[in-house]
């Protein structure tokens, strides 16, 4: 696949990111592509049910664009409407050390879910965001991009998107997982900085490599030195100007997911969205406090509290926490809410993602003519 | 001091970032400079008179290019030799649980001496750098430039060097020092993201906000849009292409400091060199171990065994270890040294630095033509 393949998949060089947890819905993905961005559903946490439905809602909004015919990673993708749909790989099952941590981390929530007189999940929930049933559905009714996170599929489930014209996009965080990721086949990379809101795509989650995690920059050049695949760059990127940095730094595209959240359009909650810009909420930090794998924040009381005990145990504390997080949200608690921010959070524009999308076109052009 | 006012300082937009402890020597300075960057001394830990001594020996292997009377900050360079000199700034004294943490490390750190055979350092050597001799000798004896790193000099200070036509560039890690420093009256600012190796300029080490650096693309973002100021950016550029991206962010040059550490005149330690594209040494991190304030080094035993336990003490920290520091490089083991580097230290190049300089401008005119 080629860079100009895709620069091909949208107007502007400018993908909305896949937020689960709701932020990113059809509406907003529907806005983000219908003004020439390349709009994402995340089908993380979903039921493939809730994911097919969501793909039909998306298509429904969509004014029926076309690419044309244009072939993409060999493939031709006809008239089918533009977006992508982003799936988490399955994780390993959790070792014995690793469950005595989550039933550390469950005693020492025991406080928070009185508090909010709110059962703790179970931890066991399924571990694998059914992957499998995912993908069967996408193939079976394809879309033009399925993106990765936390891993990279195998070789054979690349050639079978492949094979049904799907552009393949693997995470990465490091050289070494973006030459595994085209090893396996994927088309494209998304090239994920420590700069970045919510969870790091990093494929396996070890925490004596907590604090390595690179800056944007110079993880761009170590993978574009590394691998001759398109990128995607991703991490705390609110401007125009800035999307003219990771292009001028060797990227096809980039990818926002904070610049989208106040959008009108985006499903996150009103407190969420307004925390971004509070200065009560001072800074960001990545924590396993709320989902037992390292994701950014805005630093909150449950952050503060509980992250320097939170085990690496993805989903498992996920599992746990979901409901503390649902009930604190209800009860309009943004202390005990996940509030996923990217380091450029301060930044955001509560603007339509339609209008967004083509400001930080205008704002790319203004600094790559200047 | 306007945007162009930087650019005039320099044929490229490249400046040599300023690194203490005998990196940065008078021979790479000139070498840079010579080739159309920004040469820089570093006088922190040196006394005033080896500053001084540096400086007449850095005029003395420079050419004599004149800035040919350009005006910069309102003032007059005349013919000048184009080169800087870094300067850190006075800490604070240390207060009682400060120092009590000192003590506790220094036990700590008993067995690395009787390992050696060194004596641990005295911590209360003096906190100041000699800061204010060393602005006198530099009024009584103008350079072109004058950066600053850990806070921003008094109004006073910074209206001395622009009475003598010094420019005055302020080392900033966030919108807020940015602004504090541009109120007292800086004309230019570094611009420093987590990325960087060595010392993180943070005008107040602040253990609270570990974790809250930003990386240099939402740093410039949100520095850019609070002053109006000339800034240089600095974090983890190892490439041409990301000198592009950050001048596309906003930025009027940019300083690296480990792509010029295995130059051959750079001052940096044979082991230090070779440690930087070791594949022994994994990946970086920041580490209050060897100095008591956040600083990013190769991962090595001495900072695993002692990072976590080290406290927010700068100098004393500093004065502490660099007998041991220097009795490790001396008996030829880098788990023992500090070996300073930027995220993207596996991308070194071991070219002379004026050749640097020149491939760096040719990378960045082919990214930006591109």
């Amino acid at each position: 696949m080629t860079s100009s393949a895709v620069s091909a998949l949208a107007r502007y060089p400018v993908w909305q990111a896949p937020m689960a947890g709701g932020a990113s819905c059809p509406a907003l993905a529907a806005a983000v592509s219908e003004a020439g961005g390349l709009g994402f559903l995340a089908a993380g946490y979903k039921t493939p049910e809730a994911v097919r439905e969501e793909v039909v809602q998306l298509r429904a909004l969509l004014s029926g664009q076309s690419l044309g015919g244009q072939t993409l990673g060999g493939q031709t993708l006809g008239d089918r409407q533009r977006f992508g749909v982003n799936l988490f790989l399955p994780q390993p099952e959790p070792d014995g050390p690793t469950r005595a941590a989550v039933a550390e981390y469950r005693r020492r929530l025991a406080v928070e879910a009185e508090r909010l007189a709110t059962p703790l999940g179970d931890p066991d929930r399924s571990a694998d965001d059914d992957f499998d049933a995912k993908v069967e559905l996408l193939l079976a009714d394809p879309v033009p991009v399925v993106s990765f996170t936390f891993g990279c599929p195998s070789p054979e489930v690349l050639k079978a998107f492949a094979d049904v014209g799907t552009v393949t996009v693997a995470t990465v965080t490091g050289a070494a997982e973006a030459v595994a990721a085209r090893q396996a086949g994927a088309d494209a990379l998304c090239v994920q900085g420590v700069e970045a809101g919510g969870h790091q795509g990093t494929h396996r989650d070890d925490p004596r490599r907590d604090g390595s995690a690179l800056g944007l920059l110079p993880l761009l050049a170590e993978v574009r030195e590394a691998v001759p695949l398109p990128l995607v760059a991703a991490g705390g990127l609110m401007r125009g100007a800035q999307i003219a940095a990771v292009l001028a730094a060797g990227a096809d595209a980039a990818q926002l997911g904070t610049a989208f959240l106040p959008c009108p359009e985006s499903g996150a909650h009103p407190l969420h969205r307004q925390a971004l810009t509070d200065p009560g909420f001072g800074w960001t930090e990545l924590t396993r406090a709320f989902s037992g794998r390292p994701a950014r924040g805005l630093v909150n009381r449950f952050m503060r509290e509980h992250g320097g005990s939170a085990p690496s145990a993805y989903p498992q504390v996920h599992h746990l926490t979901a409901g503390l997080r649902q009930a604190a949200a209800r009860s309009g608690d943004p202390q005990g809410m996940a509030l996923w921010a990217g380091q450029g959070h301060r930044l955001a524009r509560p603007l339509p993602a339609g209008e967004l999308v083509r400001l930080l076109a205008e704002e790319l052009r203004d600094a790559q003519e200047s």
